[in-house]
């Protein structure tokens, strides 16, 4: 083959990069853009083609020395990046521009879907949860049900009210960690934070897991329950069709989010009032069959044996369990910038509305399930209740549609508010500042993909049951709403403002109320699975400090003091390491000599015949030139080099080092296997120099 | 914390480097080591601390601008190091310096064991494999052995006396590579080397298998045929004890090849004349037991069904599987080198020993078993005949010891080949330059990991059975006998020295012989799995082809042309990408100084405020460096920057743009996770380009 078609063909042009001759003086180069005066800047036969088009459609001048990137410098190079993209445009969507950004404002009915769903959505399961513990006592005290879910309504509703005032109190939004950072210190407001996420996690654990559960449900009540056994026999052990169904709804959720639905909120105004219509309807039907004496559970409920007396014990457990139904009421209170003005007003009444719904709903499904003497199974008690109200009819199934769907919609409250307030941690430097991130679509793409794997791995280790993970959900939710309530109380004494006393009661019984309903939860749910979460807010929250020391400490380090600025210039030597003198070295040496008037050209010799080949061509190609050799009886290149460079520091502690090296860049990766790895090599053995920096001089093989 | 133990310290000595003083000029750094003039280089309270001693017991001045890396600047830095090199240290053994190569010449006595092992060992096991074939026939074939056994002797020593003839024509190494290449063209070499390649692994693997073999058939004659069940019923299912003891042999010879043991004869001599000589003890006593009529089996040979009557077929099959006997015997016509002069006759003698040995061995072991119709079971038939000899007695274990020594040993001859033969392909270029390298003991390392390697899944592949294994075997074999033969008759059809045509009548015999043979075996074990073989050496072969050309056109693109130089200097612009203006960010832009006087500060906008306080900071610490703002409003950082080189390029196609980048160095690994990759990212982002060349600027973050 003739050179005449390899990079170092006969004439400068075609050499990757060239002078006018060998030894001409360096020409200056004008880094700004002359946009519009250059048409085609790159001849045909260049090594470098990417680049046809004038510039002008890249970049915008918009001042002398400042541009805007247009939309066609994004333009992928690759085939598999184009792949890539165009996957990546279908499922998330065009990527948009910052200023795309859309603040929209939602009003109360859009707002109750968005912020209220996850709080409406747990008296989906929150009976159950506690049906589930009074079981070991039989079939007679199931009934305790409904005195435990009194309790928690009347909780229910002291909490909201505290909350009431939070949202009146930060109108810029009260989420547990601002309150509880604000007045409690930053500590307590770390707390709240771990507890927050903690939470926020298992929010679209529960709840995902609960409307699989829901769709399970309405498949066992159409008499699929041979087919579902059969599936799930075909399925390797750790998984079953709870689990499956909830990977496939957590990864829709996150896809969802990562397109940036997080405020569109009529999405998810449709199934949230298509589950206020449908439970309304169905609790009115069961009441008038109730008090009609007309309602008879569809399968009788199976006799319990005894396990356990009831007592004090049991029915703590319940009022445990069934707490659970109070997770997302502090949801409002994060999100009151978006409420349409009057902003506190409007987000204070959609509270109200909340809460009344949550209790009402919680407390009808308690009394229409205890009332028939159901018992949880396979199949879920608000699908058994709907199912003797209803019958196996169309009304059912538009109810269990509507139970999955605000299911799956609390979830997507959390997938709001955890990459929210994880951005505002690492705002505050208490997060990696990755979470700070935002994707095409101006999501926070960090925080979204972690909530929707710790979550989908959540899944797969407690088996898709909510059962077991509802053991985990309200310790953090109670500790959150303990330091919030804490924080207004403090909140208020400080601030003394009018009314002052009556809003730091209603805290004060807030705070009170929660710290003993965490103390209870946390006690009775310990061995469950609440130690798991007692454990991991210490951790999380050490974390956190942890984070924050070192960004401090990086700031500490990077802060200019003008006292002290770094040298203008500094003291530089320039190391050429060489093994054999060829077009690519002489390339590297001429680039050391343009950058520096101090080059030695460093041969590790390892052969005497190599090194004084290597010395002649030095003699002949490059004599301006000052050569040093060092033989490596052990064969070895990059420690001698490492040792040179550490005896020219002894020599001249100030002195940084350079080191170029060329580096063969092969036409195909494949080929990159048949040569070694000496650049790389080289650049890891000098990361950790403070003053050597390693330069590779691209060599482009082109075949 | 206060800032005097930052980096960035009052005073600028205490800084990682600097001059005299803020734009004071750069000084002069000689790059020379005047040893012995400087003691304590690095104050108390620098940075760098590492060098402390005087360099001059690192490097040891020679010459003006030439030095030796003394062992000292070999020093392990990090105890990760430490113990990777320790652990080296005990297992291969202390470096060695090239200078401490030795190159022993063997004795014929200590040559035999190195070379003839691979042969002689054949006798352990080529009767059983012919055996093998035959019990389809019934125990009335089984005699057909010994038939099958003479021709395959008479064949040996045709093929022993043609390779006489290499020895003494090719005294520098007359491997079939060698041979064919230089006779028939580099098409055969490359053939007969992919086809020993594949033979020398085929050696490792069926030797080390058979001698595993041979430790449990002496297990299971002392009555561990429980224990051995048991054992392997508790491994997984692809394990079972024969791979388990071949993987233990394969990897203690690998090690032992590392440490470079290849020639140390001695400890090659003690297994295989105790292998020679018990086995000719052995031969002896059940001659004269078969003659005094008092060789019988120790437990009676099973009745075998007859499944298949005996044909050609089965006789041509029988004959294919005891041909593996001859595998080993070209050994010697590849070490010449290594006898004592004259080397040529010495080796010749060996040759000839070695083929009368294993002639007789293989010929006495198949006549004792057919005489007692031994049949092939877990217990090996030459286990089987000792037995009969011996009884279980003390010589009985002498024998099975002495067995599995000399395969083991014999594996050890392809260790020595395998390297040797790619070190000489990749010298030639058709093999990867790493299998030049030589490891701390001057083996050819990158080859004895490589056949280690291969051989270990090879055993696993095949469930550590001789039987699977030994049907790939003989095709390599015959091919390169043919391949080496052919290219002898060309040698002596062109040199046409004395006796030519003798010699040629001899070689063509040879090949003629060795063609059929390859005939045969091709044909009867291609369903067997000779097929992978014959599949395997055309795609050796290509990629030895497509090797060779990678690295020739390698070599022609970094010819030097002296009539086309690259330039002395580039045409350079400094491209400095900063987020931020910081101590790091200057650092980065005082080297951009040093190294060129076109430097631009990019700043990628993606928020405004961020922006004017990095125009602000740069009018106040940078006011001589130009600064051009490039807004990206889709928040990308590398694809803006991207795209402003390329159109730079655009403007001036032959520039070199060098982007200088701080990068941060954590002080630990874990803390790399709160930083972005964007460095990372940008050096791989350039990679491909001819003309760009990323500096990393190392910031160290001290805490």
């Amino acid at each position: 083959m003739k050179k005449s078609n390899a990079p170092g063909a006969p004439g400068g042009d075609e050499k990757p990069y060239s002078s006018d001759g060998a030894g001409a003086p360096a020409r200056k180069i004008n880094p700004d853009l002359t946009i519009a005066e250059i048409k085609h800047g790159v001849r045909p036969g260049d090594v470098y083609v990417r680049m046809r088009q004038p510039h002008s459609h890249i970049f915008r001048k918009v001042g002398p020395g400042h541009f805007v990137a247009t939309p066609a410098s994004d333009v992928p190079t690759s085939s598999w990046e184009r792949g890539y993209r165009l996957l990546k445009k279908i499922l998330v969507g065009r990527p948009l521009e910052t200023a795309e950004e859309i603040h929209q404002r939602l009003n109360k009915v859009k707002s109750l879907a968005v912020f209220g769903s996850d709080a409406i959505s747990s008296s989906a399961y929150a009976t159950e949860a506690a049906l589930i513990v009074l079981v070991a006592a039989g079939n007679g005290a199931l009934g305790i049900v409904f005195y435990t879910s009194i309790a928690i309504a009347v909780m229910l509703s002291i909490i909201a009210f505290s909350y009431r005032q939070t949202v009146y109190a930060y109108p810029h939004g009260g989420g547990s960690y601002n309150v509880s950072r604000e007045n409690l210190g930053t500590l307590p407001g770390l707390i709240a934070a771990s507890a927050l996420l903690i939470d926020y996690v298992l929010t679209v654990a529960v709840s995902i897991v609960a409307g699989s559960a829901a769709v399970i449900s309405a498949l066992l009540a159409s008499g699929y329950a041979e087919q579902i056994e059969a599936l799930e026999a075909a399925m390797p052990a750790f998984l079953n069709l709870n689990v499956v169904l909830s990977l496939f709804f957590i990864g829709l959720i996150t896809l969802g989010n990562l397109r940036g639905i997080r405020e569109s909120g009529t999405i998810f105004a449709i199934p949230t009032y298509l589950f206020i219509v449908s439970l309304s309807v169905m609790l009115l039907g069961g009441l008038f069959k109730a008090f009609t004496g007309t309602l008879h559970p569809v399968t009788p409920p199976p006799l319990l044996p005894i396990v356990e007396p009831l007592g004090a014990w049991l029915i703590l457990r319940a009022f445990s369990a069934g707490a659970v139904a109070m997770s997302g009421t502090e949801a409002i209170s994060n999100g009151v910038p978006a409420f349409q003005k009057p902003e506190s007003h409007n987000a204070a009444t959609t509270l109200t509305v909340m809460a009344t719904l949550l209790g009402a709903f919680f407390l009808g499904v308690s009394f229409l399930a205890t009332r028939m003497g159901l018992v949880p199974g396979q199949e879920t008690i608000i699908s058994q209740v709907a199912l003797a109200v209803f019958g196996a009819s169309l009304p059912y199934y538009i109810f269990q549609i509507a139970t999955t769907g605000i299911l799956v919609i609390a979830a997507n409250t959390a997938f709001v508010d955890f990459p929210r307030l994880s951005s505002v941690l690492a705002r505050d430097n208490f997060m990696p500042h990755q979470f700070l991130f935002r994707g095409d679509r101006l999501a926070f793409s960090t925080g979204i993909f972690a909530l929707g794997g710790i979550a989908a791995l959540l899944v797969i280790a407690f088996e898709g049951s909510v059962d077991s993970l509802i053991h985990l959900y309200a310790v953090g939710v109670f500790l959150a709403f303990t330091l919030s309530n804490s924080g207004m109380v403090v909140h208020w004494w400080k601030l003394r403002g009018p009314n002052w006393q009556t809003s730091l009661v209603i805290n004060g019984v807030g705070a009170s109320l929660s710290v003993i309903t965490l103390a209870i939860v946390a006690v009775t749910k310990f061995a469950l699975g609440a130690w798991i979460v007692i454990v991991l807010i210490p951790i999380i929250t050490s974390l956190f400090l942890f984070v924050h020391t070192h960004y401090s400490r990086v700031a500490e380090q990077l802060r200019i003091v003008p006292t002290q600025l770094p040298p203008k210039k500094i003291d530089q030597l320039v190391v050429v390491p060489i093994d054999d003198v060829n077009y690519a070295s002489l390339r590297a040496m001429a680039f050391a000599r343009t950058i520096s008037s101090d080059v030695v050209v460093l041969h590790i010799s390892t052969n005497v015949e190599r090194t004084e080949k290597a010395k002649e061509k030095m003699r002949a190609y490059a004599p301006d030139l000052k050569m040093i050799v060092v033989d490596s009886p052990l064969r070895a290149f990059v420690r001698p080099l490492l040792a040179y460079v550490d005896a020219v520091h002894s020599q001249h502690p100030n002195a940084f080092v350079t080191i170029v090296l060329p580096e063969f860049i092969t036409a195909h990766w494949w080929e990159s296997f048949l040569h070694n790895r000496t650049a790389a090599r080289l650049r890891s053995a000098f990361e950790r120099h403070p003053n050597v920096a390693v330069v590779l001089v691209p060599y482009l093989l082109e075949r």
